[in-house]
């Protein structure tokens, strides 16, 4: 079974081995977020199961998934599971690894281009800036702050001097950009939200993390998005210096 | 001009979009850490320039490579700016970029997978693991902890309850690792060191945060290397569940 990191969406943001992997596949597991045009380079006889979930709607449990995986492997057929993205980013990879490791079955990884990473690059955003920040933390925003499942500290996230990366956050920025403003995060650090990046419907606001919520909701933005906190959100192709 | 991020080093790991802007190029600016197996799908009479900075040896400044990359694409040439991993992970993408805008020269980005999500991913270390783990944490290990060009704040960084990455950090290690002990971080905390991720030569050492920086220097292990901080760094392929 190979785990196959998608990219942010864009086909040719895939790997060479990514590729290689699908177009050598049985079966492939993909989900919604997947670079779909990839499949047009499975074989003609590949299985493609479509476990894509959609946020609150339909979807396929993960242990269903998990158990997927290993039924393909012993059958004997090459298995694929293609992820938008990285698998361990956000992918739960680690949990279809162990539940194929503990059924026998061998694991390949094949890395992914992150939207973490991808997204603020792709409209302009440097993640790290030599001398403006040495660092850069990814969070999920699938938890508002305060949910009990939530295992985040932000008040320590508010004050890293790290780029501030939010994914699956849309619906949670107010909270979050609240809860950092909170802690003492400078209402004026530069923010933008990127929508759908390295698809051509790719769009960036940008706005004081203190505004960042409203005016991307009032842009009518919808998952999937990121949304990146500090100093290089200022930073804009075509200017000498970031703001 | 294009700024293309290479990957970890394995040839499979670079994109398909950016295989293709290196078949293309009339001109490649290099460094030690890109793909170099990638280049011999370069044009033979594409010109290579080898910018590579060896850690405190020999180097071009980077105020000449933004010159070179200007120059070149004034030549009417098509020039690709290619790195190891990702061009805006601690990679001055956003200096480069910077620098042609002002130079009225139009840059093209083409992420690549970065070594701080591939290489725990190829040491079978998921960053992110559902209800483990909500966010990771890369950075620089270039400038220690107190040294007065450093703008981390470690006191934060060691309370996020992210996974923490720490990148070129192998010579600063004992003094991040003490850095983030002093700040409240359990001394037990899992970690781990991938040396030359991607490649025939990767190894990987573990022990609890309080001892990574011994084992890494006891294994001789040099620059390329990546240090995961975090419960994920428990976990190994074949356990059904992280330590």
């Amino acid at each position: 079974m190979v785990l196959v990191g998608g990219g942010p969406g864009d086909p040719g943001l895939l790997t060479v081995a990514g590729l290689e992997a699908i177009r050598s596949a049985d079966v492939i597991v993909s989900d919604r977020l997947a670079p779909l045009a990839a499949l047009r380079h499975a074989r003609a006889q590949a299985e493609i199961v479509d476990v894509g979930k959609i946020p609150r709607g339909e979807f396929t449990p993960q242990e269903r998934i998990n158990a997927q995986l290993i039924e393909y492997a012993r059958q004997g057929r090459r298995v694929v599971r293609l992820k938008g993205g990285d698998n361990f980013v956000f992918g739960r990879g680690g949990e279809e690894w162990q539940a194929c490791a503990a059924a026998g079955i061998a694991v390949d990884v094949i890395p992914g281009v992150s939207s973490a990473v991808a997204a603020p690059a792709l409209a302009g955003i440097p993640l790290t800036h030599r001398r403006l920040t040495q660092g850069f933390t990814v969070v999920s925003g699938h938890l508002a702050p305060g949910d009990p499942g939530s295992t985040l500290d932000w008040a320590a996230l508010a004050r890293t001097n790290t780029t501030l990366v939010i994914m699956m956050g849309v619906a949670t920025l107010g909270a979050i950009t609240d809860e950092l403003l909170g802690h003492g995060l400078d209402p004026a650090t530069p923010a933008a939200t990127v929508a759908d990046a390295g698809m051509p419907s790719q769009r960036t606001v940008r706005a004081a993390v203190s505004h960042i919520a409203r005016v991307t909701a009032d842009a009518g933005i919808k998952a999937p998005a990121i949304t990146v906190i500090g100093a290089v959100a200022g930073f804009e192709p075509g200017r000498t210096e970031p703001t």
